[in-house]
């Protein structure tokens, strides 16, 4: 099937109640404020709220479209050899969560033959919620978004870099490259996860820099920030063929990306 | 006059009036969002916003407080003599509020012989309000804090340090410092301001890092810290008797202080 022959509308409204879904029972676990927390092996912190949002919206998806492939933090894959693969990342910043940090976040995303076709990210307690479908728009909190380059050739003073912490750097050698980042503009904050996605598609933010994503961390954010007229470049070979390999990226306001991606020297 | 004698519960009163007034007129040019930006001496930026705020509280607490003195972001010192001075940051977190992040907020402060005796902290589009004033508590949305210290004697992964921007850190020369707080827990972020300073007091950060505050970034946050149990350090020799000096500080749990400044070697 063409991407253009896709059912894309009864996706779009199918994913957005998930979304709805995911938010009402997060909501339900943030106010009642009573969960464990283990370390997984790669010591960040997992809650029941990862748990049992993923679960849900895997029961959920299998339900309704039991050939489609699932891809999620929390649990092995689902139809790996399928066209269609759902990217959950059921609280993105769970980091945050335990901290009682409200920034934390869900990420959903679908995939037709490798390419992203839909993106959601809602940020329950904020109440902010980010989401387009191919072809129709991208609207955070009902407003459609169009990203705007930066106003010159340069990072002026009052532009702003996101970036994840040095952990993520660490995983795998690299953390001149975020010394070099902000080095390169000192106005770097190491912010909050996918708060800072939803504001590197707003604009908030000229770019964002970020190691070692796993596809439901970006897979949303990608589509999203493309369709909106960002920028999203790859800093190392990074293909939906091998959706566990680790991907390092620059997104945000097209200048401000090329000249983050030259200071690295990529 | 001994601080025992002081009408606080005047005071008090006074300030939660100030920042109900500052509050509406924020929101109101936040939600017109035509204000001018420019950038002062030290590169950072200032917009109407800034100005017309801090203009409404001198105005209101000369009116009211005619010998008390005023020290604030924009303008000039207001009876610098005076027992009593109030402390005014209209606007803390201008950099995100151009870039309409949130997170920035008004800082209150008010000391009597240099002494901290009231602060408040707020967060108009998050509509979020920390305040207290000596022997009465300290709230953050009616919520009385009560900070808690680490649970263990180091820091845990879950665990987040926030830190000013390197840019700020700069100031001084003294970007080292950053990354030795970075390298020591890479699970630092840079974070929001005075939304950060908050997230310390509620006990969300374990601990805060900043270099080169000014008296009216720190006043309300040293003194809603402390009384809720934080522990708050100066890391260079700062007095009320100077105050344009710039101070260092970390402040947070009382052990994850400890370990940062031992760590920073202090």
């Amino acid at each position: 099937m063409s991407i253009k022959q896709l059912p894309i509308k009864e996706f779009y409204s199918f994913g957005n109640s998930l979304i709805e879904k995911t938010r009402n029972l997060i909501l339900q676990l943030w106010q009642e404020n009573k969960f464990a927390t283990e370390l997984k092996e790669d010591k960040t912190p997992v809650t029941v709220v990862d748990l049992q949002a993923e679960q849900m919206l895997r029961e959920i998806i299998q339900r309704n479209y039991p050939t489609h492939g699932i891809i999620g933090e929390e649990y092995e894959n689902t139809n790996p050899d399928a066209e269609f693969q759902w990217t959950i990342d059921p609280i993105d910043g769970t980091q945050n969560l335990v901290n009682r940090i409200p920034t934390f976040g869900t990420l959903l995303g679908l995939r037709y033959q490798g390419k992203a076709i839909l993106g959601f990210i809602d940020i329950p307690v904020l109440d902010i919620l980010c989401h387009g479908a191919l072809g129709m728009g991208v609207f955070c909190n009902n407003k459609k978004q169009i990203l705007k380059d930066l106003q010159s050739a340069k990072l002026e003073h009052t532009d702003l870099i996101g970036s994840s912490t040095l952990d993520v750097f660490k995983r795998s050698g690299e953390e001149e490259k975020l010394f070099k980042v902000m080095n390169f503009h000192p106005h770097t904050r190491i912010y909050y996860d996918c708060y800072a996605h939803i504001l590197a598609i707003t604009g908030s933010l000229a770019a964002m820099v970020e190691f070692n994503l796993k596809i439901w961390d970006f897979t949303p954010t990608e589509f999203l920030l493309q369709e909106a007229g960002g920028k999203f470049v790859y800093l190392n070979k990074w293909s939906p063929d091998n959706p566990r390999d680790l991907a390092h990226a620059i997104f945000g306001k097209p200048t401000a990306v090329d000249l983050i991606v030259q200071e690295l020297k990529y």
